[in-house]
């Protein structure tokens, strides 16, 4: 190895620090829909995870990645599930003493706000911790050096925005949209294209990355097999979104040709669609693949437009201040947050058709 | 492992960011006397380290850590260096195709600058990245999972100010000064026992993490063998600076028991001190030990004040913003500069019998 290819993909960090617009205060969707996939990972550990594979080809230490880790709560809930999960295969198999050590790796872009991330990690973990900055569309890990990989909610992260939307030219050129919900089929093909593009650079990367033996655990919102791209649920919010920055731009305060220059790199995928990439890929069998209605996870409280605000905030706050500045977001989301009360009725039923895929993978 | 014992020792990060006072733009010296040091480790790599041994207690990537990394870029030279000794190695030895993946680990507290180091990692580096946070003065790693450690001007910062001298009824209270340079020999001998007790902790956690024929490299300021503690060269600036503060303090700007109350946390050991902590704790081998005189690593550049003031500002100011006050610092500074002018010899004189030691242990 002379040199390795560290992939530059886009960065769109969460809300650092810890704010009342922070990621660390307004992720409580991503928990609770990481809760859910939490007996599919607990299950997954017990009776599919080969100790012995893994202890053979390889030392003595346990790694797990989580990939995208924003900078917590959820993550460190998210590794202590695991580790518990892992520890307690060891317990019931009579293996006790033969518990290893873990060495839990936190891996985001390196714009990430690993300085808080660090200072609030849990006084007591059971495990060795490490940050490890760059993309995961890209080799992050030594070869065969992983043994459990998770990540949630984040490989809805395009690495960029397919170039076709921003040329003119173009039948994808999306004018007057921030995303592909709501806009031509043209529009969608390119983001399914660039997803597919990204899914197979990520499988190829973790396949060289995880042991023979070795899990991987991925939570990505989706959309039922059958709804049209165009129409995915959670698109209201970013029609919302691009109705307000339209709405900006006709009063003067951005220009309408900044709105045309931006998209949402966000994709919502679908059971089929990621079966097809994993079969593509060749290098990990599906051993379970589960559907969570959106609505579920909410666990029976009302939606509110003021939760989905501080939520969307949290996540694309730092995205859109790279394209339009930071001056614009606090008037931009006072609109948004206008027209998610205007329109509650069709929040719900984002929620109602909404879903979330938590697949286990095994690396064979 | 039901739980790591994560140790909290005071952590002095040195000043972070990118600013004219920061500590990435003033580290040359730290770079110089690691220089000097290249050439020891190479030949350590070249002639000692066990390919063997390494490979077959472990799997096939070759771990580095650097503990006491801060931000920058001293690190990152020091973590090309080494890999290329290792490369180079394998490649002399015929041994080519065997090149291990290497995966450096960037340790420091979790207070230090982890962001500005992982966004000027070099982009064409030969290694995976990964940030620890943590003291070393404790288990920060999985057990016989590195294969070199590595740190420089790292080991002379104590895990803590002995707590005696705070103590207005004991011999070794140090009441007016912030140092045991010039202070009667109870106050030294706090140090001492201090110091003897941090490297005996930091030792006993590297025997566990490092595998059976791995290597270790302190780079540590030292002063030669035979001259009293009290008299340690690098003194004068401690002088300087403690007087400087009670200067300030008789102007009314702090107060006199603030003064009293502050020690700085730093100990220049001996060879002769080390050589006895390594034979105590009896797991690692004393390969090599290399005495460099501080004078040489200036390469006769003239010592100037100005250069002086700014290099230790980078590295006290946060220690000195904690106790005192992030307000005092520019003023403090001046003053301190002043009085480098006027005992300009007295800093030459620091140079000429001030030295540094780097040690090379290998794990029995």
């Amino acid at each position: 190895m002379s040199s390795i290819t560290h992939t530059v993909a886009e960065s769109y960090p969460m809300n650092g620090g810890d704010d009342p617009y922070s990621y660390a205060r307004n992720s409580l969707f991503q928990r609770t829909a990481a809760s859910a996939a939490k007996t599919v990972i607990d299950d997954a550990i017990a009776e599919k995870l080969d100790l012995e594979k893994i202890r053979s080809a390889s030392d003595s230490t346990f790694r797990v990645a989580d990939m995208g880790c924003s900078v917590g709560p959820n993550t460190f809930i998210a590794m202590q599930n695991i580790i518990n999960a892992v520890q307690h295969k060891y317990q019931s198999q009579g293996l006790a003493s033969h518990v290893p050590e873990f060495h839990v790796f936190f891996s985001d872009h390196a714009s990430n706000d690993f300085n808080t991330l660090f200072t609030s990690l849990p006084p007591e973990r059971p495990y060795f911790a490490a940050g490890v900055p760059g993309s995961f569309y890209g080799r992050l890990f030594p070869e065969s050096s992983l043994h459990f990989v998770h990540a949630s909610y984040a490989l809805h992260f395009l690495s960029e925005v397919p170039a076709e939307l921003l040329n003119k030219n173009s039948p994808a050129w999306n004018k007057g949209r921030i995303h592909y919900s709501g806009a031509p089929n043209d529009v969608a093909r390119a983001y399914t294209a660039q997803f597919s593009r990204d899914i197979s650079t990520f499988l190829d990367a973790r396949a060289e990355e995880v042991t023979v033996g070795g899990m991987m655990v991925l939570i990505i919102p989706a959309i039922p097999d059958g709804i049209p791209h165009s129409c995915v649920p959670g698109g209201v919010l970013f029609d919302f979104l691009g109705l307000s920055l339209m709405d900006m731009a006709k009063e003067g305060l951005i220009s309408e040709a900044e709105v045309d220059s931006f998209n949402m790199p966000l994709y919502a995928t679908s059971a089929r669609e990621m079966t097809e990439l994993v079969a593509k890929n060749g290098r990990f069998s599906i051993d379970r693949m589960e559907m969570t209605a959106a609505r579920s996870i909410m666990d029976g409280n009302p939606i509110s437009g003021q939760a989905c605000t501080m939520h969307l905030r949290a996540v694309v706050a730092g995205i859109i201040s790279k394209h339009f500045g930071a001056e614009i977001i606090d008037e931009l989301f006072d609109r948004f947050y206008k027209k998610t009360e205007e329109f509650s009725d069709q929040l719900e039923s984002m929620y109602e058709k909404g879903t979330q895929i938590c697949i286990v993978l095994k690396r064979i």
